[in-house]
């Protein structure tokens, strides 16, 4: 997608190891019009999937998550990665690493929100070992729920995401793929 | 706001302890077409203020305060409670009781995105104590920025929250006002 590689190309830094900080207009400042743009491209890609929810992880994932759900007429559900004191005690519970922390991370889902049978698309803003979205076909799969397909901001090829995810068999898109990062670059090129 | 008026009346509960659970279309689950509505009727409300930036709290203001700021053509900043790898080590923090983890989290903003002389409308999900605003309020002036605004999705009168914005001098919108939760009753009145 056009807007989005032309303001990582303007904006998005390489600090290194692998870590693109976006923090301009994704990850700590949003810029709310390209993220619009981004959910309606989603809704377009994926209209076709009959989805009844998509599915999220604080905190990244909000922003595109929503705008999608928002195109295609779904609510959204983002996984917590703190249980909060309105949430029952009987949730769906996996552990995934986090990137940018360094850390294991816990991602909880609410039974009320994630049922038996749903058909879920999983949006998130990068793509990259494809290890938190893992995590989530795990809350959602231990729900009974079918993944239907999984979208991303960004996707780094060079990560192994993409084949981490053959398996489920479904429609992988992300609408920004870099393949190198190498020194202090930033390769676009193809999702492969 | 009737919409929310509505939806908190057929699917909010009232926990006790002040407690309000709208996790089906706010706090877990999210509504996308009533939070565009809300920041909707929020960027109608604030229009004139010529606010700069929309400054929040992750993770539950997030989704008012992007569709509020995608209605006003605004960037929106949300505060971090842990510091990612991405961000510069001088940043802006403070520390502001949560309602519902009953602690202190930290509310940090990375200066590169919060400058001196913006004009700041806060949005966040509830107005209840106040305390988390005025966390965000310090932030922005700490930061040089002049706080022009503060909406809330839903007031909980009883709490204070009002009052303690008053010294602010500057508008203070809530859609929905929440005047006693006594029992397991909630009930709606006016925003006083």
């Amino acid at each position: 997608m056009k807007e989005l590689r032309e303001r990582i190309r303007r904006e998005g830094q390489n600090l290194g190891g692998g870590i693109l900080k976006v923090d301009s207009f994704v990850n700590h400042q949003v810029d709310p019009v390209l993220m619009d743009a981004c959910g309606q491209e989603f809704a377009r890609r994926f209209a076709a999937l009959g989805a009844t929810k998509v599915l999220t992880a604080e905190i990244s994932g909000i922003a595109p998550a929503l705008t999608t759900a928002l195109h295609l007429g779904l609510p959204v559900v983002y996984a917590r990665k703190t249980k909060p004191i309105t949430m029952p005690d009987q949730v769906y519970l996996t552990l995934a690493p986090s990137h940018t922390k360094g850390r294991m991370v816990e991602l909880i889902v609410s039974p009320e929100y994630l049922a038996n049978g749903e058909k879920v698309l999983i949006i998130d803003d990068f793509l990259a070992s494809g290890a938190t979205i893992l995590g989530l076909v795990r809350l959602a799969e231990a729900a009974g729920a079918k993944i239907v397909g999984v979208g991303a901001l960004i996707e780094k090829t060079f990560e192994g995401g993409r084949e981490a995810l053959r398996p489920l068999g479904v429609p992988v898109e992300s609408l920004i793929c870099i393949t190198s990062m190498e020194g202090d670059k930033i390769v676009f090129g193809n999702c492969g």
